[in-house]
């Protein structure tokens, strides 16, 4: 099928994602290897979000090829048999998973794995409030939804009772005084505890946090705060649930971002780079204690398609791809790389701020670098028609073939994990020729510009 | 690996859907070949039941193996970007709905599917309240399993604000009078149209059925109710919703079960059968009017592996695969092969009903004919530990080689499409086996039996 049939299809048939569907104009990958693809006009492009923060072993991975070309050979089966593939895949995954984890429970996708979480957290806890922060995505079905804190939640509306949002640090958009991380931590912890004890912490089922969020710019946490967090979950008896849906497998430079800051999270949820994004798979690492809850309790939840063989099976060589490659030395060494790159990017007009966790990286551009104003306003992108000066400048770096993912005032950096030295530098020359053509076409910034729709 | 070790891995490492952990004994599928599989022990099954009623093209198609070994030429990519086998495989869907229907939203697994549906309808109508039936099954995510109305809700309680349930026509089971299905169906829709009325028609978004409820016992509409639904749906501006997860794609001798009412639904969700149960992928089909309202209105859901590419390569495979095989009219041929047997077990002591559609069938069991005392309690499977005289009866089914899905009082019976003549004799002659086993083992059926834990 001929690329143009291709997309006249797509816009007569199919319904994406967060987005109004006329005159969608989709581009088609008609070719892709390693960190590029190539799009219907033979155009190239560095994939420096990996489609959508999945493709962690990039395009065409040999050792996912070869797997692939081998499933047919499995069985299939329904969730409630054992196969081969679920098996080796459960006990590498809790092998890699910190040292408390013992279990999970497979899924198809991330919000789906933070809905079982939340159901899970809810049994053993006998609580039904969830605690979830602002500025974080977990997925856009009703419970994953509602955990939702940014405007992505609006659709999933009116929320399950007992959601309950708090407010995260935010360290470069901070409006407290503090003198160290460690103490705008502490404060945000004190005001947690206070919002704890106000809702009742025996109403309480878990504490749901994107160990780093992602989406909403790579908010990396402030020394100190997630620690905090799960003393707060231990003093309390609720669970601690991490959703690592995008931070997981690597993407932080460790096996799960939770590795950074030495705690033990009861539930950690993943999906995405488990299998590289070649085929859907996400699920639930449970602890020793919430797996042992289940010995004696019924699990009341289930899906059809809970550790499909065949899917299980591209995870099991994902996993062993990112092993092969020594994907977090590798990912420690590059985090180097990009990072000394990011920090260039602070010379130019319209960068506020950079922040990279191994390849998890966001640029946050401001209209005025001293009042830090936002390139756009919050909650203007998703769901309207035009995105400012933010879409003006994502369309530059798309011109230079540099493909990425923004939300909000940050564009995402978050290449395959398996991008080079060479590549990166490659990669952020075009970013920085976008930057100086973004400044080219707006030397000033102000109200009332022809951009502010 | 062998199949101790599977196992061994299996219950250290794997939380199984609705279920105790402790001592699962899962079985192993170790081959598998058309409505056939084999067991560690290599005892031989008739796959009855389709697996989790999703395997409905048998055990390893050839069309089906060898698209899989070809997978791995296509590219990867991102919801946002337009694919052959997404165009295709949407065109293919919306060419197999109902006339009005118009275009599809992929997503991984059935849940989700319904999940979608609903935030569709609310987008669409501006309502909030969402109609369900008790005696459905819609999934177990937050959403879904509050449209659910039956045991398997509760672990998704409590419910987001405005699941309102309605109750349906259980023709076996009815407790009021009347003179034909065309009455009955009245007077449940007589009924329904009231509780609209009381909640306020402008505030409902929509209305949601499985169009045969499936996993509750194949319960048939009687004549005239769900066209009645559809009545009243358009009456009231309610958007009417078409579970087809269970029932699509040729499972009730139809591609939709819809087909065999004359209805329109405004949105049908489908998994399972769509890829045979070989990957992971369902979706939600609009009508021309749905998919409109989003043409100028933002879709504000989405999902990282919506339309995955390699994935809808295996539906379009399965679609063809049912093309080639002409299964719409082997499966309406089969009903009649299958149909007549079922008759036959009326004679049987403990036989109340028997339900057909397609190959959608259902064996409703009780304690004594007269009184039609079901089997087992209402809602004492899901989540308790013994499934009493409904556990001794699959017991011996599956010592008879006969693999099957109950729940409640229903025994299911879902062969793959492709199930030949002899096979169904062979297979229902285990049936008999095992009810003839059944019988002998409990000649008297009584309160305080032993099996009545
Ligand atoms: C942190 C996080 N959680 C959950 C999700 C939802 O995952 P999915 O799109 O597979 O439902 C995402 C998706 O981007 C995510 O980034
Ligand atoms: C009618 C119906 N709807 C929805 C579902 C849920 O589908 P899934 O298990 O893929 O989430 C099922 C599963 O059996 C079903 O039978």
């Amino acid at each position: 099928m001929d690329s143009t049939t291709i997309k006249q299809l797509d816009q007569q048939f199919v319904i994406q994602s967060w987005s109004k569907q006329a005159n969608r104009d989709a581009k088609v990958v008609t070719h892709s290897d390693g960190i590029y693809f190539w799009d219907q006009n033979n155009k190239k492009y560095f994939d420096m979000n990996a489609q959508l923060i999945y493709a962690n072993l990039g395009h065409k991975h040999p050792r996912i090829m070869n797997a692939l070309a081998k499933i047919n050979q499995l069985e299939i089966s329904a969730p409630g048999f054992a196969s081969a593939s679920k098996s080796k895949l459960a006990k590498k995954i809790v092998e890699l998973a910190p040292a408390n984890m013992a279990k999970v429970y497979f899924t198809t996708a991330g919000a789906e794995s933070n809905e079982q979480a939340m159901k899970m957290a809810k049994a053993v806890t006998g609580g039904y409030k969830i605690f979830s922060r602002y500025r974080s995505y977990h997925g856009s079905t009703f419970g994953a939804g509602n955990l939702t804190g940014e405007s992505r939640r609006l659709g999933s509306e009116p929320s399950p009772p007992g959601f309950v949002k708090f407010d995260m640090p935010y360290v470069y958009r901070e409006y407290q005084q503090y003198t160290s991380e460690q103490e705008l931590s502490a404060q945000y912890l004190t005001r947690l505890e206070r919002q704890i004890n106000c809702e009742g912490p025996e109403t309480i089922a878990a504490l749901v946090i994107e160990t780093i969020p992602g989406s909403n710019g790579v908010l990396l946490p402030p020394d100190g705060y997630i620690k905090g967090i799960e003393t707060l979950c231990r003093r309390y008896h609720i669970m601690m649930i991490c959703d690592e849906v995008m931070s997981g497998f690597g993407r932080s430079g460790e096996w799960f971002a939770c590795n950074h800051y030495d705690v033990e999270p009861d539930l950690i949820t993943f999906a995405k780079g488990v299998t590289g994004g070649y085929l859907p798979l996400g699920g639930v690492i449970l602890s020793e204690q919430v797996a042992k809850h289940f010995d004696t309790n019924h699990f009341s939840s289930g899906a059809t398609y809970s550790g499909h063989p065949l899917v299980c099976e591209i995870g099991n060589a994902a996993i062993a791809a990112y092993e092969e490659l020594d994907t977090i030395n590798h990912v420690k060494r590059m985090e180097k790389v990009l990072g000394e790159r990011l920090q260039r990017l602070l010379a130019y007009k319209y960068v506020g701020d950079v922040r990279i966790k191994g390849l998890f990286a966001a640029v946050e551009l401001v209209k005025n670098k001293v009042t830090k104003e936002p390139i756009i306003d919050y909650g203007s992108d998703y769901g309207k028609d035009t995105q400012g000066y933010m879409g003006a400048f994502t369309k530059l770096l798309s011109e230079e073939g540099f493909s990425t993912f923004n939300h909000e005032s940050n564009v995402l950096i978050t290449p395959p994990l398996t991008i080079t030295t060479a590549e990166i530098h490659e990669a952020m020359d075009l970013f920085e020729k976008a930057l100086v053509a973004f400044e080219e076409l707006y030397p000033e910034m102000e109200e009332g510009h022809a951009l502010n729709l």
